[in-house]
């Protein structure tokens, strides 16, 4: 498998590509050959020799030959797999009411009551959709409809979502996904490479040049969005407060801030949100993938007054949105969160992973930097005569590597040489020594290659 | 109320208009005001008196104050409200896996040979998304990438969806509300007061046209898009074919035909897709609501050569598009659909339907036209001194009439003056009646206010 480009020449980390012919178990192949049938041309599966699971719980996969993987990647099972309460909420939902917000109906108040209670008070309004790509695209109508302007600044490696919208501000989706007309990037920052106090300025200084170029161009700057822990630009999580001079420069310019809570929001960084950490408030605030466990939903909460505008003028109407069904699961999921103490769990062992990374990195130079926020944690693999040089090569080994040994992580970054360690908030103690110990062993073999 | 202005002037047939205050329940006004200050306000409600609903099964909703409702509107449930096997199917699906397509499972193998089987052969392929919009925006960007193109013809009332791409293709959602710069517009087609025989040459040239505006400008035509049965346009079925004439015209321009089948297929209008009573074939068929029975799934189906290019160039990957659960419903609904014979049931139900229509057309001459295909069926009421001409006050009145005597339906159509009847496949035949009685006494009721 080449490191960085999957089928077709399309830039994917750790992407299975069929022309590789690896030897797979005849279930597997069976599998695959039906899928390829089926599935639409731009299905893209997991590593060298793709996983076939057949069921999972907790923090654990099973694959089709009774195999069992630790999962140390998946964000969304946020409380773990299969978890018996979403089952229970949302069964009981289901044989009760599952209809739209065009009748009122309780359930969707009362989560929303609980929801902007994590949130500081001017955010104070919520809309719901199914998908982060949908509640992205959703912030972007509103920030441009709020702003009168088309300008939206992003960081140069950001993953924000896949309808038309949201791809256009998506670099890392590959050269054949073009940006918008009126998007413009900034430098990912690259935090291993950078003297810590240099990170805010350096990303400050890019956004006002970001701005003075839609200004110049006459398109003038409607929003800024940010991945709160900039996952696709390799998970860029220190020093905390990097990005608040940028949604001062944002705000100053009449723009908005958006802060992507897809992957840094419901207690993964240890906290609620991700701009928490940063110290700043946004305007609009994306949220997706964990808040249901797997169910299909999302929202945008903000102020009133970034939405006032786009809610009176035009309206938005998304069926699925809120469904009391998907509302079930994500009140299920607030409940764990709050009642297993799920932010302070993600806290300490984040910062036990993360001191088992630094020892990792200690014992062994091709771990070039390692960083992390809660339970998003982030190694940098390097080259054997400059490890400054990242090594997405090694990066895949080590990541087929695991897989192989039964714990699922992936690779991130510019470069795919950031490992990406973000495992369900439902991850012991042990869960993580177990991580550890075979990420060690595993770079070890693989750095010697 | 405003017969097609809701709040802030914003067109929405049906809208609950808060400033009109209207006499409710104070249970209800109570869940008003705490709604008012959480959701964001692109909400809108249904109804001068919004409908506040507790639960619901087959055909019928219960109100929060006990009264129960007939559901002749929402297409959502199509096998019937909370259904059991929906229910169980999803149940035991979440208490074993529900994950992402980039590990390999076999539950979306098996259900997209199902779904395909329902296709005609050369809609081959199928792509999950989460909801109708998403799939739209989906089928936009891929026939943008197949043929290099940026126009998209539409009807002049259509509805499409909510993502940014899928709003510029969505008129109906008012002047607020702006089109794409490479979208260009065919009249509304008004089968009610148009020759039968001229139906489909009149779309037909509209349609040549479009494409030669579309060559003049240098956008050339990526792709047609038609709800198949032209719903928001005000419900246009008759006579079956008329659309076949422009898809010819589209593809010899080397546009793709995109079939909107978020609310005619799954056995809507009698057969599994609305484009079957047309005689055509799309390139890329677009399927959504009724897929789940509520629970959040889409789909793209289409021909490998409209897709390849996107799939092999681009990728796609929709986190909770196809995952089990969802698929897991999705496939409970097609045991419904095919063990309950609803396709058949539609056809039959359909037909008492419209008899009954006609019938009260007969009586009460201010009912002008109607019409339908299965159990999608619509009435344009008119004005007393010209019953051709559309009377939206009437229809307004008629609606909430409707809703005060229990019985759910909504308005549609560029003049919002044509009733829409549309109730779940699980409507019986005494169902039927019931709406049909109720129906002729509030048309003769407010056809004399």
């Amino acid at each position: 498998m080449s490191d960085s480009l999957g089928a077709a020449g399309v830039h994917m980390a750790n992407g299975f590509d069929p022309r590789e012919g690896a030897d797979v178990a005849p279930e597997v192949a069976r599998l695959l050959q039906r899928r390829d049938r089926v599935l639409g041309p731009a299905y893209r599966l997991f590593y060298e020799k793709p996983v076939a699971v057949r069921e999972a719980h907790g923090a654990r996969l099973t694959g089709h030959d009774g195999r069992v993987y630790l999962d140390a990647y998946n964000n969304v099972p946020v409380i773990g797999h299969s978890h018996p309460k979403v089952r229970q909420a949302v069964a009981e939902q289901l044989g009760r009411l599952n209809t739209h917000t065009r009748y009122l109906t309780e359930p969707i108040i009362e989560y929303s009551e609980r929801l902007l209670a994590t949130f500081p008070d001017p955010l104070s309004r919520v809309t719901y959709a199914c998908t982060g790509s949908e509640a992205v695209d959703l912030a972007i109508r509103i920030a441009r409809h709020r702003t009168g302007r088309s300008g939206i600044i992003i960081s140069q490696h950001a993953y924000h979502g896949t309808t038309v919208a949201a791809a256009q501000l998506s670099p890392s989706l590959g050269p054949n996904n073009r940006l918008g007309e009126h998007v413009v990037t900034v430098p990912s920052v690259d935090t291993a490479r950078t003297p810590v106090s240099e990170v805010g300025p350096r990303m400050t200084a890019s956004v006002r040049r970001a701005v003075e170029e839609l200004e110049g161009r006459g398109d003038g700057v409607a929003a800024v969005i940010f991945d709160s822990v900039l996952s696709s630009d390799g998970v860029q999580t220190e020093p905390a407060g990097f990005l608040r001079g940028a949604a001062e420069v944002v705000r100053a310019a009449g723009g908005l801030y958006i802060a992507d809570e897809v992957q840094a929001g419901f207690g993964r960084t240890g906290g609620w949100w991700g701009f928490e950490r940063h110290g700043l408030l946004p305007d609009l605030a994306v949220l997706g993938k964990p808040m249901g466990n797997g169910m299909p939903i999302s929202a945008v909460v903000g102020t009133l007054d970034a939405q006032e505008r786009f809610g009176s003028e035009v309206r938005y109407f998304n069926t699925f949105g809120g469904n009391p069904v998907s509302i079930a699961a994500a009140a299920a999921v607030l409940d764990v969160l709050e009642e297993e103490g799920l932010l302070a769990h993600a806290r300490h062992t984040g910062d036990r992973l993360l001191a088992g990374l630094r020892r990792i990195m200690a014992d062994n130079e091709r771990v070039f930097h390692v960083r992390g926020a809660g339970m998003f944690l982030a190694a940098d693999l390097g080259q054997p005569d400059d490890p400054s040089a990242p090594d997405p090569r090694l990066a895949t080994r080590v990541v087929n590597g695991m897989r192989e040994a039964g714990v699922l992580i992936s690779a991130s970054g510019p470069a795919a040489a950031s490992l990406k360690i973000r495992p369900p908030l439902a991850f012991t103690e042990d869960d993580a020594d177990e991580l550890l110990e075979v990420l060690e062993k595993v770079v070890a073999t693989e750095s010697r290659q």
